[in-house]
């Protein structure tokens, strides 16, 4: 049954030391969860701090969006990490943005796994269930965010974790279920008007178009937003502003 | 008036993925604190996961060592650290050794700050008011361990923080009460007999001998011995028997 | 005497990853003179590959824009490393940067140091005294770009290899010669008019006006400009045409 | 037909900060050719430099140890990194260690990749090319240890650089001729005369027993040796001892 209310998730906090990436503001005044970066990908500890100062300030939830340790690579290439290294990693992160988030006034809600880690752990065991040890041993109640049909899900599950399923309002699927990977040209969509419809299409139909032309069942609780670009924020206003004329709410998934 | 019992403290978690840095376990059977980096100077995620279990699983308490961004120097080196940021990173780290400390069954209980930036803080206005003003964001019922008349402890105090005063068994100091600096050749000291003569001398007389041959006073609450080689395991230990033999109790300050 | 000819230079390849910072093509049209990053401060390989390429085909000379490591302080934080690691990070500089610019089908022909360590070597003679040794040993001939006066142009020139002083566009500068901190709100000029004005009086007058208002001698052979914001590079556009129109010859410096 | 001299190589100058890793001064009596660290997976600048100035003071050839950008881990994951940025790193890596063997008063004589990058290279065909095309577009005069029969080898063939077969001591093969991974239990041999055994087989005889008993072939001009543990330098030394008994010349393989 498609969902009549549905979350905004956007990454945020990316930004590095002199390097700045996305509009972080604007941004918050389109999402209702922010995924903020724990340093690993993305975020020095300053950066951090005035993006959960500024999610807190408007009242914006606070996801911890833990990755793979690598800064020069942006979290987006795949590490072939031990698993007990990786419960650690993700352990240490979490801890991160909670103190940054409680100092800002605010608390840790969830967890999101970010970029090559995201993908990983749609299919790899070792590491998915590392990453629901990890968040499973310091607060069993934190959602996480991720793909529905995931191994990363089924260990969650396992544990009595619970599941957000997302959508990605610009990137296209595989007929799987999985995102194109963006080492293909076709991996990201750009034109506002076919992600408006295929969040649409994803949120109140329940399904959406394959690259291969197929439609294919999807599971939405909350859609994932960019933010890194002008034209991304765009996209993402005219997304909100798509939903809210479909008559559908626009508020934090539930606990 | 001399203490009848003390803290022993040591610098713990140092290692950093293949490399080693002393032996951990034999220094968890000889302190009473163990000060586990935070990852910035040293010790990757699954390195202080171990050392929080180790510590856990023999009740001796944890505290963050907190440093500068520094892995290749150690943290041994100054780095002029906007205040904003340095408290954002100090955040940072307690936050990540919080989580970590909770996963292994125990909890922080206290934080210090390691290396360059525990002698910077001694002077450095702007730096110690950063430190003091992340312990207190994160928690105001942090003790933190320091070098009495400090900026540090003024700017903790400030705040209300709780400070405890420590001593070093195996350092030289200056007739103000500083540390002699890593850089000249008399600052770390390498006789048994020495070191116990003069940790005795601190703990129960309240005084040392500085390098200018001047007996300054000192302030007790807990002592710092070092475990980065076996020959340091070895002082530590009889640092350990002298105290006790001296009829001093050893046990964790008070909170 | 003023200059009647006279290098332009800007920092280039100053993006890390996913960051991208300043626009290198435009400012290569410009400069007579690049100054590459070379990893520590910003320049993941890859960038700086780009970044040698793109001079290279252009035919503009590359320097090796050497500094402290410290990704997330952008190389603008002293750091009080020691002479003899510094001497070893700025050949290890020097040759990364020297690897890629040859086979980007060039050479490197200078070297400039970034930052804070640009500012520390103008009166810490240790660090000064490192960084020349470490070009010496790389390669006698090569020239360093520098501020005149400082104590690094004396530790150069007693090893006997060629200084180039250079003057800042867009910087304020204080009575003794020294550029005032970027951390003082005055230290960065924004005015095209001023700055314009400023560069010409440096060049074909040698002098220019401090913060306090006193007039102080300038020796130029190279005026560094900024690109890292569109405004910068209209600011550098504008110093380039006023040097020309006042007659000036733009080349690189003799080597 | 069996080889009458053999090279011996071992990696150094993995030592990192205040970490020290290996007896280097011990491995430079032993080894004929010395796979220096470039930063990368290990080595600071200084350490290089030491253990470059060690090496030329011996007399002992310098080779590239490049590797994945992955301290934390010490090159020994497997990372997903694009071609390009892998060229570019190996460039970078290769540039900074030639300045610092030529300084040592040396030179760079061979490559070697490390780690998870020298068995990804075995089987990945994008790796091995851009390991290969970036070290001849630095010199394509540089030789490259590796495995036989590697697709490294054959991209190396391909653009016409010299290949040089190496035989590992200490570790077990699969029948195929590649080395057990690390990750499984019995990936690293440490009975001493099991190990020379070996090395004699493989040296004089051209073959050696597989992990499931079978003989391969194999093609050896120089045989590689660790030194990072006490043990590790007395079977360095035994292998040695065992060739020279057995009347096999012990010297660097032909440029």
């Amino acid at each position: 049954m498609p969902a009549l209310s549905v979350d905004l998730n956007a990454d945020l906090g990316e930004s590095f030391g002199v390097w700045t990436l996305g509009d972080d503001e604007a941004m918050l005044d389109i999402v209702t969860s922010a995924n903020v970066a724990c340093g690993f990908h993305a975020g020095d500890a300053a950066t951090l701090a005035r993006t959960c100062r500024a999610a807190a300030s408007r009242g914006i939830r606070i996801g911890a969006q833990v990755s793979y340790r690598d800064l020069a690579g942006f979290g987006r290439r795949f590490i072939d990490v031990d698993p007990e290294e990786l419960t650690a990693d993700i352990v240490y992160q979490i801890g991160a943005l909670q103190a940054l988030a409680r100092v800002a006034g605010s608390n840790l809600s969830y967890v999101k796994p970010h970029g090559a880690l995201y993908n990983a752990v749609v299919t790899h065991h070792h590491q998915a269930r590392a990453v629901a040890e990890a968040v499973h041993s310091v607060d069993p109640a934190l959602p996480v965010l991720g793909l529905a049909g995931s191994v990363l899900f089924t260990e969650l599950e396992r544990l009595g974790l619970r599941t957000v399923p997302e959508a990605f309002a610009d990137r296209s699927y595989r007929p799987d279920g999985q995102l194109v990977s963006r080492r293909e040209s076709n991996a990201v969509l750009s034109d506002v008007d076919e992600i408006t419809d295929r969040v649409i299409s994803m949120v109140t139909e329940g399904q959406v178009r394959a690259v291969d032309g197929s439609m294919i069942p999807t599971e939405v609780e909350s859609v994932c937003v960019h933010g890194d670009s002008p034209g991304a924020v765009q996209i993402a206003t005219a997304v909100r502003e798509r939903l809210v004329a479909a008559g559908v709410t626009l508020g934090p998934f539930s606990g």
